[in-house]
């Protein structure tokens, strides 16, 4: 006869169960898209560590929810039409202004500092949202603000990251017009892909009063799933207020931040 | 004390809970994916009729297992980065080729005729796989036959469905080409807006021995999850040998299998 015990374990075991249901049939869903979206079922429960036959009742399952299919020439199973439905949906969520805007809220929290995501527009890098601190003298930023390509922080992540012919006309355009104003730039043989290489090799831009006098920046590409940058996170201070090396607080914390964002949106670093 | 017979049904429970529960995950995923890939959990849970708590323990895991992750400010649950690297997998395999092969079979079988995939190459569309009948006499077709875009079912089918320039400039050539050995097509004002405008509305295209004296052929679009013709599904017979209405029963299996292959590609009739 069950006792009040049996029926409080009994329930705690059902709970249990189907979380680790979850846990296994999104390791068997993983697995499949980290074997390139099909294996034997062999391959893929040694790929999840787990007993073929387990595995082989998930696929079962999956394959009656259009989630896998199986190939009836190799057997081979692979991630169907649900999964890309699924896939689908999750992408066009995939949007960086609602991804970003807790890391911007934290970002501002730890380090007293304005920051703000900027996307490209067909102007040129443009402001969309900010946040600032709350000290007795901020910097303060406008939504709608461009930025030029080749002398703010934000541009040059765009310019370093992006093979946008949109890109690349508006940064020629900018070149033209800084003409002699800003001879240590236009000296370079190739300014632009000077510019492109050192932002590629950083994984970041930093500028130190390149754009406006004594305000220094630093920005960061966030990246979707496939690989494109869809914005760039920045923060600004005046110079000389902050750390602004490439190894200091301020700059790692940005870093971590922009690929948490990138890391939401999808992105895994190929691409 | 444990019986026999227990340990059996107990056995049986458990196989059936391993499934209910891949079968409430997956209807959890697509439940979110059909409400755009986000909602509140009770909005989630109304549209899968299922028990709010129930719901939230999936979600739980699943957020565990990054396939679902849930806004701090508005609370809804949505899918996650999981959930895209998943779908990219399967999208990678969605592979036109691959998944009409059985198809083409199908067809070969019901229908005794011979059946061709096509793509759309450099020189035009072009014949990638095949599959005859096994009949004293059959049409024969070979693997890399390139057909021309205006006047064979198959290049109507890539001409009507596609907005690629590269088929534009290609019908546009053929077009100058013809001159007036084909009087009828060419006396239309606009014969390639014509033809896109038939195949469009029939959803197929049916051809009387306009590409070669004697042979009918009805081909059907292949549309992969973005909604793009990226293949055309083609029977083709002496004419008068087979049924060549849009009604008739070899047009309406061929439209058939034209749509499990999209549908398997992750095409839903949308984008």
């Amino acid at each position: 006869m069950k006792t009040a015990k049996d029926e409080i374990s009994g329930n705690t075991r059902g709970r249990r169960q189907r979380v680790q249901a979850v846990t296994t049939g999104a390791a068997v869903l993983k697995g499949l898209a980290s074997l390139g979206g099909r294996a034997s079922l062999t391959a893929l429960a040694k790929q999840i560590s787990e007993n073929p036959a387990k595995v082989h009742r998930y696929l079962i399952s999956m394959m009656e929810e259009g989630l896998v299919a199986q190939d009836p020439i190799s057997l081979q199973y692979y991630l169907g039409a649900g999964a890309i439905q699924i896939g689908l949906a999750a992408m066009r969520l995939a949007e960086p202004l609602r991804v970003a805007e807790p890391a911007l809220v934290r970002l501002r929290e730890s380090l007293e500092m304005t920051c703000f995501i900027a996307v490209m527009a067909n102007k040129g890098p443009t402001i969309v949202r900010f946040e600032e601190p709350s000290l007795p003298v901020t910097l303060n930023v406008r939504v709608g603000s461009v930025l030029p390509l080749l002398r703010s922080a934000t541009g040059r992540v765009f310019l370093g990251f992006s093979d946008d012919t949109l890109v690349e006309k508006l940064a020629g355009q900018e070149l033209a017009e800084m003409a002699g104003s800003h001879a240590r730039l236009s000296r370079a043989a190739d300014p632009i892909a000077a510019i492109k290489k050192e932002v590629r090799v950083a994984g970041m831009s930093i500028v130190r009063g390149t754009n406006l006098q004594g305000i220094s920046a630093i920005s960061v590409p966030i990246h979707d799933f496939s690989g494109r940058v869809v914005a760039a996170l920045t923060v600004l201070g005046s110079t000389g207020s902050f750390d602004v090396s490439a190894k200091g607080r301020v700059a790692l914390t940005l870093k971590h931040e922009g690929l948490e964002i990138s890391t939401a949106l999808g992105y895994t670093g190929q691409a």
